[in-house]
């Protein structure tokens, strides 16, 4: 058996959400262990919430600089091997920046920067450095995703004509973020969350599940970035008109003022002989259409799927696997990649830092370019 | 027993697709009988025709202007009261214009037709002669469209701030048109069509829904119109983004070229404090969900809809009712206006000739402006 | 065009249910026009009714037997042709005997009779009239039931092994019968709907779709047919467990106090190569599964469904077609039968007399034998 | 943060099922750490599935019994606390008792034993002995059953009068036990699985969900257990009526012939007042229906559902939880009442042996009784 990746948590203290979802991920399938943390930018907290997690006292961190010093200082065999980031979002560039420059590869979360420099800037990095540098792009980790992206790249569907890829919440639909709920605050605070709102947060998702599966290249895009919530800084509800190149059409839309919707994303491709939709709250099925009619669903753990959906399933079907279970499918690639040694999101099957770039690349010019009409998108 | 209203019918002949559904439509509820026909543009076919549906060989007649002369002859008591014309749309205006000076009342395919300029001529003619003229806009006869029109309208989703409608069909994926398939030669052929492809066939019907049930004005919209099948010559995918009077915001996607959609026509709007979701092709159900959480599906027949939706079902619940039902909810509706010499489509539960002419419009601009980027839409 | 079969109908005035139904189902397709009519068992409100449906009032008849005898002196030509019996089922067997004596055809509502002698009579008799005698197991009318039927006879999903078939509502989980609600009162009384409660009401339409699409003859049943609702003198709830000739299971369900359900008939077949699964209330599809893992949804109006689901079919798919249009289908089937003067069920795609009579047989043993372990069906 | 409960795992080698499972559900929530294993009954095998997992190799056991005894000779803060069974059913008995006469809390698959003398026996000895005793009915462990639960014993849909349960797979519909395949070899091996087959297997969840949810006692059943697959020594479909104390009815189906079906287990429970729909394949949803005619569904980690709900959920609602997520709560659950030293399903959250031993009854006596008619089911 391999051994387990061990890890030090950049954030993910009490109250916070994500850091929670990514330790089970890397515990699931043992791929990674948490063997340190600077849990909090509050350095007190970080000590409590290290408490709460049975960490050693002495690598309970109270900054992630310390923690980047202190870990370099132990025994190659002990010391950690991978930082996981899981701040808000302004607080991504600075300590992946400093983690690989002393040496250690990197998991991060999704949008990876506020700013495109910064984005750039840890692309270069990674390859200078020849980290691993993972964005949790989680829904790039469910076996029908998967099964859907090779799918469209074996020509299954045909030169694909036309995607749509909504990502709909409805938990930003009264000013939370006035109520000091803290996840509604960070994320409806520019400062904090870079230029994008629900397009940082989850229109990052509709354009990264959108590529990988398609693997288009957005040309020229036409948006329309609100603040519907009066009073809020930042988009709540965003739609873009896409043109690819070749000629393909799509419609991006996500928002987290609809009411009624809990995680809704769902992804739909039209090729000229056939059609793809996935749902994330229904995420074992891939619905399936083609040119003479045939309306079929595939299930995980079908006989006859992809290798990267077979090697992505754990139980058989019926028996659901879900949120947690492909997040850690992220997580096991990236910790197989830290293991060779060797920064490739395509043979291990995770996103990096390039594709992290372009997402922020894509946020950024969407909400720049609102109500401007027809924008060229640079590469 | 109030008698059926007496009919003659312009189009409709042999291989046609809609005229056979008017008819059914119009019998169902015995809302009007079909007297006359002037069936096909080729005056040998009408005549065929009308033997096949059993109409007095002295009443099929080849042409439709024949038709208004001949009826006009006969005694008040026995001549058709109104014509239905379910011609290309190229072949609306002129009779309808001449049916109403002729004193006869109209019901209409839709869109009404293919100028802005033809469609203000009908309004102004309906309102000059007092003839009724409805258009067949007939997802607005489904009485949980109706439901969620009232729920809207009642304040019950509070303000709608967001709404998606989208009409999907695939049936044009593949160059039809070149295989003298007679439906899809005349809807792509804008001499026949307009101006509108995908737009007009069937974005005219999202657009319709969408006023109907939120009451929405458009002020500008940002379109792309496309020709994705090679070759053809007027669009088969169109996307807008829409900002309303207000501030509300939309998007409205109609496309002939997806693959695996039958007639996937989808409203949703979403409120500040509740959203609303309906399908056509589970159409007897209105998915409601609240800002707190409530996630309810109500059902046709359901105790405590609203008097619109009651008045327009037949069936107690889980005894389905669909397309040709809610047809004739229309045709009741009119027949019913008709009867009182009212064009009241807000009292009679059908669309006016002021509903035409705004659809007319908005396919026309969309169309035309399509890449062009923001655009105002003249009222 | 062929003419409409004149029809009279029996039962069916104001406060009925069923009556309305049968009208619009007579005339969707034109298949056969109302004539006369005994309309109520009350002779006042039967004129009332009469007059409300526009009836000549000549021809709207005090009684049956009046109306068999009055139709009988009109000049052929001009005379019902047959009679359509809308009646609670104890008012079934004596004017569809009279009627066929005195020549006419009959269309009768289910379960066909009270007793087996009943129903044994009217196969006699229709066989030695030569009449036409259609039972309206309008369930049979949906094409997507008759594709099913015709992929278990093509064998495609090789020799059935189980059966489920369900049909439950909850209308009758209170005693609504002591309300005054008319339908409640007469279909929970045994005198007048005869010894099955929800199993006769609702049972007999189960029976007959799983005997329909599956040919499968029931040899032994263990049955518990139960009257939850306390005070109810029939069963509101019933379940049979089935053994088939030829060794396959079943398990058949009814029930009207299952709340939340409002028309709940659900068909399953499993087949040693495949399964179909059918639902009333999404009636356009079925659900078909293949050994091999292929999950597949047929839609009606699919290219290549069977002759008899094709025929069953008016609109293009995703048109919805629903309860009327099938049990339309039934009428359509009947009326070209008349036509042909042939009392051929398979051939015109009605059930007949026989299938009535088998449903009656299988209602009156399952209630009988209910709480008495296995128990031989006699043939 | 309390430390994992330490724990040796009898079965789950190399090819096995369920222990993989088990082995995520207990790392998910560091509720258990694996320390020991005896993982096979070929010793060989045993010992290489433990290098597998990472064993430390003195841990890992050639036998059960070696495990216990080598086990017992730790000082007591490194030693195992628990064994986890994941063997054949006829493997449950032995070392569970020996384990609890060792002094070992049990975590043991179900059906708990073969016979209802063992079953009986595990009872005693855990009461005796103070141990902890856990079933893994996994499928108690899934939020939405518990609010279930909650639900019908607070009263929210009146008192129970019909349950419909059905645990349908497909995957035995040919006989794959004759292939070689290891998982249908056993479990259609009488001397191994017990008399049940698909009664043991999947029936028996079936049992325990509907007596979790309902609280309802079977007073008299009617069964019928068949081996539709030609040469099956064990049933492998099965369908029950049953009679529960207080006048409730009930249907139970389970079978492994139903092509088409993967894991499908469904339960649906009406009351006077209302009802209850859960779907394993659906898990995170909860449908509700109402006599008033509301039709609700209720999400995992709604506002509002019940403290056992609340606190077996992870994530933010939409973010799917599933079948490893539930079975970890059984093990949460487990650890829970193991470091409080106290044998309470009840209050900790799992099935205990006595829920095991009237499952193992009640298996028995419908695989004895059937085709015998109605049986009283003895306490």
């Amino acid at each position: 058996m391999t051994q387990p990746i061990r890890y030090g948590m950049i954030g993910g203290g009490r109250d916070a959400f994500i850091g929670g979802v990514h330790r089970m991920a890397a515990r699931l399938d043992d791929s990674m262990t948490l063997v340190a943390g600077a849990l909090s930018s509050t350095p007190k907290k970080a000590l409590a919430s290290g408490l709460d997690l049975g960490l050693d006292s002495n690598r309970s961190y109270g900054t992630w600089n310390d923690m980047l010093v202190g870990e370099s200082m132990l025994p190659e065999s002990e010391r950690m091997q991978c930082v996981v980031i899981v701040t808000p979002n302004n607080v991504h560039h600075a300590p992946a920046m400093a983690a690989m420059e002393a040496g250690f590869h990197v998991v991060c979360d999704k949008p990876m920067t506020c700013t495109n420099a910064e984005a750039q800037a840890l692309v270069d990095t990674a390859k200078r450095t020849h980290r691993v540098f993972a964005v949790t792009y989680n829904y790039t980790g469910y076996p029908m995703v998967r099964q859907a992206r090779d799918m469209v790249h074996a020509g299954s569907i045909g030169r694909v004509r036309k995607v749509f890829v909504e990502y709909l919440q409805g938990w930003l639909a009264t000013p939370l973020e006035g109520d000091g709920q803290k996840q509604a605050h960070w994320r409806t605070d520019p400062t904090r969350a870079g230029a994008g709102g629900a397009m940082g947060d989850i229109g990052s998702h509709a354009e990264n599940i959108m590529s990988f599966v398609t693997g288009l290249e957005v040309e020229q895009f036409c948006s329309d970035a609100s603040a519907i919530v009066e009073g809020r800084a930042i988009d709540d509800d965003t739609a873009v008109l896409l043109r690819f190149a070749g000629g393909a059409r799509g419609v991006l839309c996500a928002s987290q003022v609809c009411v009624g919707h809990r995680n809704g994303l769902t992804l739909r491709v039209y090729g000229e002989t056939g059609s793809l939709t996935w749902q994330q709250e229904h995420p074992d099925q891939l619905h399936v259409c083609s040119l003479e009619g045939h309306d079929t669903t595939l299930h995980r753990a079908d006989a006859g799927l992809c290798e990267a959906a077979a090697n992505a399933t754990r139980l058989p079907g019926g028996h659901g696997e879900a949120f947690i279970e492909a997040f850690a499918n992220i997580y096991r690639g990236a910790a197989a990649a830290m293991h060779a040694d060797r920064d490739d999101g395509e043979a291990f099957g995770y996103q990096t830092a390039a594709d992290g770039a372009r997402g922020v690349r894509f946020i950024n010019a969407v909400v720049d370019a609102s109500g401007q009409g027809w924008t060229a998108l640079e590469g």
